[in-house]
C-alpha cells in the first residue's frame, strides 16, 4: 500500500504532486541534539548503526521535528566491506578506517559478497523495524555505497586520501580493481534487494568518489557497476514500483551517461544548475537535489531565497525531489532546516 | 622576439605546430631530488619563493631534465595576500596558513591591493631573472591565484576546509565578499601586468577552489572577477601577443562560460573528456590539459598509453597544450615524467 504521503514516490515517477517533496541527505545526524543524545546512549557510532532499535529511533527523529516527505534508513555506507571482514572502525573525531584494508592480490582473491541475511542482518532488521514504525506515513529509502566508492575505502583503508592506491591499481592492475568491483556490485545488489524485501520503498546508490575519476575511468570503473546493480534490482515490491536514485558527487558533466543506466532519478550535487540538468536529461529521469548545504549556515531569510532559486531553476512541472547537494553539515542549526522545509513546501505549491 | 621553441605560444593561438607542446603543472616540485636539495639549502619553502636566485634555479631544473615546451615562474599562489599583510606561513608537513586571516568587517575594510613593485618585488625580479636565464629557449609563464581562491585562503585562514567561513559570508554578507574579491582582482591585474612587463610571455590564472561553488555563485563570485582581470591585462608586450589561460579545477560543467570571458585558453582538469570539451568550446579557445596526474603512478607503458588516449580524444588539428589535469604529485617518479614527455612529443607528430 502506498504511504499516506506519497509525494516523494510520485515525484520520482515524474507524476503530479501538490508541491515539491523534500528530504535531506544525512537528515538523521549530528546537527540534531536528540541524535547526539541517542548516540551518547549507544556509546559509539557503530553501536548506533548495528542496533535496529537505535537505528529506528534516530531515523524517526528528523521526521518528528520537520514535515519531511521521506525517511532514510540510518546506517553507514561501509557496512558491506565490514561484513566482508575488513574491520570497520571509527576513531574519535576522525573518519572511518578499516583494520584490514585490501593490500595485495591474495586479499582480493579471497573477497566474497556477504549474504545479507548473515552478517548484514542487523541492517535488514532495521529496515523492517523502521518501516513498521513509520506506520505508512512517508516512504522509507534504503541505500548503499557504490562499488567504486566502497572500493576506495577498501583499498585506501580510509577516506580523505588522494586515491593514490586505488588509482595506481586502476591504471596498473585494472584486472584486480575489476575483481573488487564485481564482488562489490554483487554484494550491493543482494544487499539492496534484501532491503527492498524488508520494506524499503525506494533505494539510493551513493557514489561519493566517482567524481575523482577521469571520464573514461568513471564509465568503466564506476558507472558500469552502477548499471549492473540497477539491472539486478527488484524494481517492484508489494505491487508498487521501487524507484532507484543514483548520485555521483561531482558527476555533473556525466549526467547524460548516468541518466542512461536505467535508474529512475539522478542525484545532483550543488555545482550543477538544476535547470540546465533538466534540459539535458529531464525527459528520461527525475532529478534530486541540489541546494548547496552551506546555504544553511546563512540566515533563514537567505535559506528561503536560495531554496526559491533552486525551485525556480527547475521550473514548472514534475519530477523534482528537493534535497541538498550533499549531506547536511553537523554545524547546521535545526531552525534553518525548519525554514528550508517550510520554504520548499510553500513556495513550490505555486509551481504545481 | 619569440623563443626558439614557440610551440606552446603557437598552440595557445591555435596555430599549427609540428607536435603537441607540453608542460606540467608544478613541474618544479618535490618529485625532483634536485628541487629538494635546493629547498634544503634555502631552509624553507618561503625562502625559496622569496629569493629570485633560488626561484630561478628551481624553475630551470625540470627543463634541464626534460624537453618541456614552457617554463613557469616558481612561486606560490598566496604571495598577494602575504603582501597584503596577512602573514603567510608554512608549518612543516602542513599546507599554507595565514597568521592574520580576515576575521571581521574592519579587516576587510582595511584591505588594499599591494603595489607589485613594493612588497611583491621579489616575484617581479624572479620573472626578469628567469626570463634572462632561459635565453630565448622556451617561453616563460607567469601566474596568479584567482580572486576567489585567494579569498578562500584569506577568509578561512588555511586550505583543506569545507569553506564554511567563506560560504557563510557569500550567502549572508555578499557585500563583504565582493569587497575582498574586488581588491583581489585589482591586485592580481597589477601583479600579472608587472610579470608581463618583466618578461612573462603568457599568464595563467589558477582558480583552485571555484569548483566548490554552485553555478550561480561561481559566475558571480569567481568568473566575474576572472573576467575583470582578463579585461585589464596587457595582452601584448614587445610586439608579441601575451596569451591568458584560465583554469578552474572542477569547472568542467562551466566550460562555455569560462571560454566566454576573453581568455585565450581554458585549462581542464582530468574529469572532462577533452574531445567533448573541444566540441563545446574549441572554436573559441585553446585547451590545456588533461591527464589524470595519478596515471604517473603507473608503469611507463601505461603512461604512454594514457597520454595517447588524451591526444586521441583531442583529435587532429591545433590548439592543444598537453598538461596534467592538476599539479604533479610529489610521489611521482621522474622516469615516468620522461616517459610522458617522450610519448606526447612522439605520438602527437602524427596528428599534426
Amino acid at each position: 500500500m502506498p504511504p499516506k504521503n506519497d509525494t516523494f514516490l510520485r515525484a520520482l515517477r515524474r507524476e503530479p504532486t501538490p508541491y515539491t517533496p523534500l528530504w535531506i541527505m544525512r537528515q538523521a545526524g549530528r546537527y540534531l541534539p536528540e541524535y547526539n543524545a541517542t548516540r551518547a546512549r549507544a556509546g559509539s557510532f557503530l553501536n548506533l548503526c548495528k542496533s535496529p532499535d537505535f537505528a529506528t529511533e534516530v531515523t524517526l527523529q528528523p521526521l518528528a521535528r520537520f514535515p519531511l516527505d521521506a525517511a532514510i534508513l540510518f546506517s553507514d555506507i561501509l557496512t558491506i566491506p565490514d561484513a566482508m571482514g575488513l574491520g570497520l572502525e571509527f576513531a574519535e573525531g576522525e573518519g572511518p578506517r578499516f583494520r584490514h584494508p585490501l593490500r595485495d592480490e591474495s586479499d582480493i582473491a579471497k573477497l566474497a559478497a556477504p549474504d545479507p541475511s548473515g552478517s548484514l542482518r542487523y541492517v535488514i532488521d532495521a529496515v523492517a523495524q523502521i518501516r513498521k514504525a513509520l506506520a505508512g506515513s512517508v516512504p522509507l529509502i534504503g541505500f548503499s555505497g557504490s562499488p567504486f566508492t566502497l572500493a576506495c575505502y577498501m583499498i585506501e583503508g580510509q577516506g580523505g586520501t588522494e586515491f593514490e592506491r586505488v588509482k595506481t591499481m586502476l591504471y596498473d592492475r585494472p584486472d584486480l580493481l575489476h575483481r573488487v568491483l564485481a564482488v562489490n556490485a554483487e554484494a550491493v545488489t543482494a544487499y539492496l534487494n534484501a532491503q527492498i524485501a524488508a520494506g524499503a520503498q525506494a533505494v539510493m546508490l551513493f557514489d561519493t568518489w566517482g567524481g575523482a575519476l577521469s571520464q573514461a575511468a568513471y564509465l568503466e570503473f564506476s558507472l558500469a557497476y552502477l548499471q549492473r546493480i540497477v539491472q539486478g534490482l527488484a524494481r517492484e515490491h508489494e505491487g508498487e514500483r521501487v524507484p532507484v536514485i543514483v548520485f555521483t558527487k561531482g558527476g555533473g558533466i556525466w549526467l547524460e551517461h548516468i541518466a542512461g543506466i536505467g535508474c529512475d532519478a539522478v542525484g545532483l550535487d550543488w555545482t550543477v544548475d538544476i535547470g540546465a540538468a533538466r534540459r539535458r536529461v529531464g525527459d528520461r529521469v527525475a532529478l534530486q537535489g541540489n541546494l548547496d548545504p552551506s546555504v544553511l549556515f546563512a540566515s533563514p531569510a537567505v535559506v528561503q531565497r536560495e531554496a526559491g532559486k533552486v525551485l525556480a531553476a527547475f521550473g514548472r512541472g514534475h519530477g523534482h525531489v528537493f534535497n541538498l547537494g550533499h549531506g547536511i553539515s553537523r554545524h547546521t542549526s535545526p531552525e534553518n532546516v525548519a525554514a528550508l522545509v517550510e520554504a520548499v513546501h510553500s513556495q513550490s505549491r505555486a509551481q504545481h
